[in-house]
């Protein structure tokens, strides 16, 4: 089986990445689609899951404090559900054949599959390049270099939650891949001959 | 041209692995060799350039604190103009045509010739594991953790004295390969397959 987990910093092209590397490979990739379905078994839209799924659970504590006691505990219980719906999720992606998984800790989840691990990073001036040009009208570069900021933190606590070892630190992952200045498309090749000769070695 | 720079931390097998990337290639492997010529070049012994190549130039100083004023400038001229020797080599073997460069800042000295940099890297378990496999009888484990933090921050203080950033930081590299927990050899073949993609993309 060839699963491929692939974290990213924001505006890496990270999912740009996982989307051509899995066409490339002939194999499903999975994104969004995992956020899709656990709103639908859970009766939630795609955009609470994705609220919850980027919060780390223990910080629901202290936003909670001065509401009342059941609020608080029925939140928490609500992020402890979809967090455990998506790890089944993920499990039985994983379980149906190769894939590419991006983000949702599939590395951690995904463990006992053997996962070949990728991180997704760039310079900083390459990702507000990329962030700036997939932006709505009227976004500034301090506010994308704010979300990026977010963005990343957010991911470095989900990834504390989920019991991993610190995000984007390169021990986490088999290969880190740097896109800085260069076109996603063009990293392709090189990477579906290392993902093939990878998985033929383990077969 | 096909130049392949390999930084890698003490103990991760990045020396191995460039020799066995580079014979998989068919293609030369400079690594100490590059010390040998400097040597020759400069009426020195090997050791002697290893020791100058990895000192900072600008921490002679305070070691010549005390000694005489000539004995201080003396070895500052001669560690200046071993680097700058190490320099010309490197790029002259670089310009004799494809090869594995590793260490010695090559992918800093070879940026006109854009290199593909590599990082290889390893937790630290399987850093002290290969140490340990390859040291002299008698080397304690105490001891090995502390030449391992040793000469990973004589390699930062060279990168820095080279006017590079921040040693180590993924950043710095196109690719990082983690070698924990794998023989050396079985990471070739994926590496021979990108690195074989990455270059065809470029001609």
């Amino acid at each position: 089986m060839r699963v491929i987990t692939i974290g990213r910093e924001f505006g890496s092209g990270g999912r740009e990445l996982g989307k051509r590397l899995a066409d490339a490979l002939g194999i499903p990739c999975y994104d969004k689609e995992i956020i899709d379905e656990v709103a639908k078994a859970q009766g939630l839209s795609s955009e609470e899951v994705e609220s919850i799924s980027l919060s780390d659970i223990r910080r629901v504590y202290p936003f909670t404090i001065g509401r009342t006691l059941t609020a608080s505990y029925y939140y928490n219980a609500l992020a402890i559900e979809v967090i455990a719906k998506q790890y089944e999720v993920i499990k039985s992606l994983a379980e149906q054949g190769d894939c590419v998984i991006v983000g949702r800790q599939a590395d951690l989840i995904l463990q006992k599959q053997s996962p070949l691990n990728l991180f997704v990073y760039a310079d900083e001036a390459s990702k507000l390049k990329r962030c700036l040009a997939r932006a709505e009208q009227g976004e500034t570069e301090k506010k994308l270099r704010k979300e990026m900021k977010r963005v990343d933190k957010e991911r470095a606590a989900n990834r504390k939650a989920f019991g991993g070892s610190a995000w984007g630190r390169k021990e986490n992952y088999h290969l880190c891949v740097n896109t800085s200045g260069t076109e996603i498309k063009e990293l392709i090749p090189s990477l579906v001959a290392f993902v093939n000769a990878w998985f033929a070695d383990k077969e």
